[in-house]
């Protein structure tokens, strides 16, 4: 392909609001453009590497046995609704009513719609395990959508789903699904950090999210320092610290005053101790609450319904007190996953005030019987603890578990930081911040019940098969291939994923050169090698700093002065060498070849 | 690829909504299944001809270089704002609002979007001619969509557009795609009825449809029974017939009684003449109307405005007389063109009322006033003719045009019809039944000016540049085929499309007969012939039934009986042949090559 018979329109400017370099080298080699605030169009430079980024996602699916399908990108609301996501997904989820009036969903992902074909296909075990996947446009409705396509409201998702009789089935897919993932990427030329993480949206449990470091990550990770742990810190856990206060009994608890002092750290300051002697206690508001509370405190009077047929019935509200050592903070996605809520947020001002019978800053689980106290383990060892009186400027020192107060709950809710130890070997986790490029998840049975899948198994009895979801999202791995394979000059992609092989500048685009240009082009084109000849008439340095900034891993410079040998430049190296016309080719078609072997 | 590992779930029953063979051989080859009205999920099988439809499409765009690109799906409300056709476009536009409250469109088409791409990019008259494509989702909020994917809500387009210095440059490229379409549709085995129609919603002149004849088609052809014209009927012209009713003037124009005589049916039964001698007037209400009314009867009072900056100046609303020879019938499309409006359609009773002074059924043009006369041809010649007489039960008789009346316009207004004379040649006209497959269009200006975009030309002078559009629809020809290539064993689709190359059935899948399958696969494999072995646990007659269903054009039987010789059929003829194993990948191999090169 000719440089003049495309569209590269490089820039020596870059918008104000690409702030990363992936956002700002899209722009600036010419692959992308923006249409409005978190939408962009392709030009013909960024969709060649998208394709190719594309298409080894496409060919390690089809490698594992999952089959490519195409739903439709508008999907219909009914079918949300009978998953009961039509309530819980929340404002990113674009809606649209058509002219009759009718609900539907520009897709953000699509277990509805593919378990909906799936159940009218599925009849008998002989079918399962079955696994499909689609790469399709998704949309969601992002606050702030910003790096580009990094973070874009409209995006392009590979999302693949499987069915199965039972839970070794669906690991064996699983498994074979993150060794593909794992594939994937390494051809990609990414280094992924595979974190088991949280799962959001999707519910349920048993996930791997493939992460990319990334300074403007969305995701905190904990790593540690031994042994390959790896978590979200939306799920990390670690090993219980030397507990400091546990053991013999306290004496005998005792109210003391405590005038406006309402932090902790404040505390610490007027009774001269530090954090780890208090019990922070915390009033949350959950919605969607799927734990049973029947018998729980206060929670008699609490209605209970379902958010679509057929999905688990739920608490609209509920309120719990959340006790943690007072140098911890809450984990809000853990305490969600713990009441299998859909949603939980430090309650307001005045419900704190009518459930501990305090203002804010005087809760304690001592006495209170309005909610549920849910205990992280750091306090249910506690023997000798601070924590608010429920009443103005009290506190209670002294606290004992089990002689003062008992939770209705103990449950892991501690958010892990950096310095805390690794829950496997106990080595010292760090942090560092992640942008999720894929994730893996065994979604269990939500969707197949909810939307009643059914199937016969060998014995005729009707069964319901167990399911697994599996995205990557592909503009994401795209811009992070840049955001790794670049330097001051602009991109430097691996051959696997580069627009073209090998971009040819003729110093002056006639005579002999002409002729060897047009020789070496007629037999790249038999091997297959993909090449951009930059025919325009521009000086030789436009041309070199165009070629350093799309990113192209092959440079030849074809020059009277040279010939009959080409000048030739790795676009990662320094040194130029001198090629034989002749040989040119064979050498091409060995790098090219060495390098999509070895994703480099 | 073996039957076992795909999804391929032939039915014997199909749904009932299923009237046409492609909708019903799509769903019983387990090609399609059906989310929601007008929305569809392509399976394995479906999603492999789907491909094959779309590179070729691809092939053909990019050899006339046509550049691809991939804007979103999701596009700015604004844009259309900007173009005016958020006011034009009616309610088969998807519309969204988002959670910040902005508008949105899922896009029906692309003219907006691609131009705003290329306003930002084009700078100088060296960029020209400049033409790109994308085969992208669209939208279109079908009120009765049906048919399968032949008249779907959401469906997939290959749009292109092209930006251009001058009318030269635009026929050039406007040429190249006709050759393209051509090429394609050719390739995909079918043949198409190329016919100059009217653009819809596109606006502007100069277009060329490409029909497949089908008897659920949605457009209307006239066919020369000599020359080779082809026109949609709702621009189709004719030659003008002998008049009957030209010639010396009549005598003095008479006021008839016609009690009770609205329909010219009656009116012929009363005065005992035929409908040839009338002057059927009608009434009618255009919106958006851009044509110049300055001056005409009745239209002082009319406001102009724009739909959006830089767009023409409208009408909101205007009516006019129409009048046509009695026994033709006005084409509203056509008038809609003359008028450059939104949208004609019939006035209301009430507003015939008001503008006639009379009931429905006494319109005519002989003193009327208070809107505009639109004559065709047909009236214009008119001297002794009968016409309504602007009062209840009265006609006049011995019209004559120019002496009783004037027409303030004389535009071609008619519906043509079978049996009509041939334009060019004069040759009978007939009607066939189409579908739109392919569209080129000459757009001119029209979002070029509305959307301000500017180039500066040799001489430094901000121009600019005019548009060409290009559209197929890719699920609409993949029907087509379907609906060309099929009998009442199935689907038997052209090599080029095909989803395998060939079927492979073994007779017990086990010992020699598994050893020669597996043989031939791997020799197949290596000369990318693309085969599916139906390795199920089912009768042959089931594997023969599905074979044939589901379309692939080569089958080969491989049973002990016969080897070392297999038996190979071709799926669009009766007679087997034995071909020995070792011979088979070659003339297997022979017969792809042949058939893809002669699409058949």
């Amino acid at each position: 392909m000719k440089f003049s018979e495309t569209l590269i329109p490089t820039l020596r400017e870059v918008p104000a609001d690409a702030v990363i370099a992936s956002h700002r080298l899209m722009f600036r080699a010419g692959m992308l453009r923006k249409l409005a605030n978190g939408l962009f169009a392709y030009l013909p430079l960024g969709l060649r590497v998208f394709r190719k980024v594309e298409q080894i996602i496409r060919e390690e699916m089809d490698a594992v046995g999952c089959l490519e399908i195409k739903p439709a990108v508008v999907t219909p609301g009914e079918l949300w609704k009978e998953s009961g996501r039509w309530e819980t997904m929340g404002e990113s989820m674009l809606r649209v009513k058509n002219r009759t009036g009718a609900d539907f969903v520009v897709s953000p992902t699509d277990e509805e719609a593919v378990t909906s074909i799936i159940r009218d296909e599925l009849s008998s075990y002989k079918q399962l395990p079955l696994s499909v996947y689609q790469i399709n446009t998704k949309y969601r409705d992002e606050i702030r959508p910003r790096y580009g396509v990094m973070r874009a409201r409209e995006f392009t998702m590979k999302d693949a789903y499987s069915y199965h009789r039972d839970e070794d089935s669906l690991d064996n897919v699983y498994q074979a699904m993150g060794a593909a993932y794992r594939r994937i990427f390494k051809r990609c030329g990414l280094t992924v950090i595979p974190v088991r993480a949280d799962s959001g949206a999707m519910g349920g449990s048993n996930s791997e999210e493939f992460m990319v470091e990334s300074e403007i990550g969305d995701n905190t990770l904990l790593l540690c320092k031994t042994c390959d742990y790896a978590a979200n810190v939306e799920k990390a856990g670690c090993q219980p610290d030397t507990p400091q206060n546990s053991g013999a009994q306290a004496v005998k608890m005792e109210k003391i005053s405590t005038p406006q002092t309402k932090t902790i750290a404040e505390l610490c300051e007027y009774l001269k101790t530090n954090a780890h002697s208090f019990i922070k206690a915390l009033v949350y508001r959950a919605v969607n609450v799927e734990r049973d509370l029947t018998g729980a405190p206060g929670c008699a009077g609490l209605k209970r319904r379902r958010l679509a047929p057929g999905t688990p019935e739920v608490y609209d509200e509920a309120f719990f007190l959340v006790c943690i050592r007072g140098d911890l903070d809450v984990n809000e996605v853990k305490l969600a996953a713990v009441l299998k809520a859909g949603d939980v947020r430090l309650a307001s001002d005045a419900d704190v005030e009518r459930i501990t019978g305090a203002p804010v800053g005087f809760a304690g689980p001592v006495g209170l019987s309005t909610v549920p106290v849910i205990a992280d383990p750091t306090t249910a060892a506690m023997t000798d603890a601070i924590t608010g009186a429920l009443e103005a400027d009290f506190h209670y020192t002294h606290v004992a578990v089990g002689r003062d107060w008992k939770p209705w709950l103990t449950a892991d809710v501690r958010t892990v930081k950096a310095g805390d130890l690794c829950p496997v070997c106990g080595g010292e986790l760090y942090e560092k911040k992640g942008n999720e490029l894929g994730h893996i998840f065994k979604l269990g049975y939500k969707y197949t019940k909810a939307m009643n899948v059914r199937y016969l198994d060998e014995n005729g009895v009707s069964q319901t098969p167990i399911m697994g979801t599996y995205g990557i999202g592909v503009d994401r791995t795209l811009a992070s291939i840049i955001e790794k394979y670049h330097d001051d000059a602009g991109i430097m992609l691996p051959m696997s994923v580069a627009p073209f092989h090998i971009v040819i500048i003729p110093i002056k685009y006639e005579g002999k050169v002409n002729a060897a240009v047009d020789f070496i082009a007629t037999e790249l084109k038999k091997q297959n090698i993909e090449f951009l000849i930059d025919d325009r008439d521009e000086r030789p340095g436009v041309k070199f700093n165009d070629a350093d900034l799309i990113g192209i891993p092959l440079r030849m410079v074809v020059s009277e002065k040279n010939l009959p040998r080409v000048e030739m430049k790795l676009r990662s190296e320094k040194d130029v060498f001198l090629v034989e016309v002749l040989e040119a080719v064979e050498k091409i078609t060995a790098i090219v070849k060495d390098k999509v072997e070895k994703y480099c």
